[in-house]
């Protein structure tokens, strides 16, 4: 209920992924069941494999996080992470507001055993294949060992949906060297490097598209500024691009040739393609799609929640974070409480 | 001598300034005297006004800086920054290693008065315009009231160099609500509120190029981040626009039909056309211009070399600065002694 478009393209979204995913047992719409009923009636769907799910609530763009869980407790957003913490459902999908969603999803389903600190990891195209890159906003505070935490949960995801043999795990900073960072990379870095995974060391914005790194670690408020950034860049680029083309009768004319090229590229650069964020760390498969999310969004973001519950990505998470901790706790005995 | 062509685009490009810019009164270029000469008398130039200045080192791009400066005491790079420090330059420009230049700026030049933490100034192409953002890279553990003083320095910068007759200052964070940010931003949001200059709050990522600010406040570590990410995201762009464009000939044909377009594309998104980023807070003009600088993009930074000398950029910062500081320690007479 509380994207930017309401219900119409979730429940489209949600009815394309039904046809096209028959491993989908049950697909749970949760809202104003009228409201709901009024898009799913328009729409051919397999009865049997949905259910409408009344809540009478709506979290707003603008509520709160916090405040918003506690307080509208019968809102959509609330109530299908609910299912999820009752075992009802596997997963929860939520174009709304994505501080309410993540607040709801860590105080609810709480996280997983060993997991400090949640993050936000999204889907970024490079250039002839794709790259996750996480925390994108969950963790604004991020200590170092929550970094490295982030590089065991990328490897997970990169190797299980990404389907990468070996993710090669980058970290986020401002040159290649190992000494070039702030205080919180500088740390990170030792703990990567100290842990089991690929690490290949700093990545620098320049390489980011590069294929160099398969996921990219950041804290979250590093992450959010990128993300945000990178698509403004993105979306800008395209305009000046549509501005400059319409600027003359021969300019339109080779547009008009070219068309099929500007197509690619805006699928490409087209962050709906990208389905939406996973919220790796908790307890439960929870997926941020994009407030202006199309019916084709929502079916992406779908298609990453059975993903992600096929291959038991959060038993392979606390298998692997397990492991990182066990082997830093050995090597460095002292800081094990800190840590 | 260290920038990533050696002294051609240089040369070259110092030649085309002091035929534009007849203010420049003399014009000294530093470095190996025989390389130099070997690309200056290919030029027509006004040899009454240049002067080679003999340099008989070379700060690589991965020599240490502050190592780089303490060592090699004959480099280009420190021969330069010593003619500012002597009063024999009124400004330094060099393509060469950043963090070298940086360091020699700050050891030889020293602050201005009032300023804790000099920072790197950029220009980035906006819808219609420009905007300036500030720190891109030189204080990578930045505390709140650095990023007020940058604040006050890019306001400076905006108003004088940029045209911009009440400059618009906005914190960059991941929202636009004043409690959005990380403790860095929360803090600097207030001392920013409380100064004299016109804070119009937190700006997003999503915002940068929509022109509700003209400066953009960060830390060095996400500054630099935003930069080379941004760089990175137009430079995909194109890239994956020309490979589209060539897949087949009628694409072909309409890229051809439309170059004008692209032309003016690569002209606005191209970093060679904002010149270079200035370096506020020392005790001189200090123009760092990018390694991969073409003639052009050193003609543009020379520049805004003679722009901050003629508007007295400095003579503003330190007095406006001032203003600002009494102004916050009259406010909290408490916190004077930490601010």
């Amino acid at each position: 209920m509380g994207g930017d478009f309401g219900p119409q393209p979730v429940v489209a979204g949600a009815m394309a992924a039904l046809h096209l995913y028959p491993d989908i047992e049950r697909l749970y719409l949760v809202g104003i069941e009228k409201e709901i009923h009024a898009q799913l009636d328009g729409l051919p769907h397999d009865a049997g494999r949905v259910s409408v799910v009344h809540a009478s609530e709506i979290v707003g763009m603008h509520d709160k996080p916090v405040e918003a869980v506690r307080r509208k407790k019968d809102s959509s957003l609330s109530r299908a992470v609910d299912m999820v913490k009752k075992g009802e459902a596997d997963a929860v999908l939520s174009p709304g507001n994505t501080g309410a969603l993540l607040a709801a999803a860590q105080i609810k389903l709480r996280t997983l055993p060993g997991v400090e600190r949640p993050g936000l990891a999204t889907v970024f195209p490079s250039q002839n294949g794709r790259f996750l890159i996480l925390d994108v906003g969950a963790n604004i505070e991020a200590r170092p060992q929550h970094l490295r935490d982030y590089g065991v949960m990328g490897e997970v995801y990169a190797r299980q949906i990404l389907g990468c043999r070996s993710p090669r795990i980058g970290l986020l900073s401002i040159g290649t060297e190992e000494m070039k960072g702030n205080e919180l990379t500088l740390e990170a870095f030792q703990l990567l490097k100290a842990s089991s995974i690929n690490f290949v060391g700093n990545i620098e914005g320049h390489d980011l598209f590069s294929e160099k790194v398969d996921v990219v670690v950041t804290d979250g408020f590093t992450g959010n500024v990128l993300l945000k950034s990178c698509e403004a860049t993105a979306r800008f680029f395209a305009l000046w691009l549509k501005e400059e083309l319409s600027e003359n009768l021969l300019r339109k004319a080779g547009a008009a040739l070219a068309y099929g090229a500007f197509k690619s590229i805006k699928k490409k650069t087209n962050p709906d393609e990208y389905g939406g964020a996973i919220f790796l760390g908790v307890n439960g498969i929870c997926i941020k799609a994009h407030g202006k999310a199309s019916a084709n969004a929502i079916r992406a973001a779908i298609r990453i929640a059975t993903d992600a519950v096929e291959h038991r990505v959060n038993t392979q998470i606390i298998e692997e974070l397990r492991l990182t901790h066990e082997k830093n706790n050995a090597a460095q005995p002292a800081s094990a409480a800190s840590a």
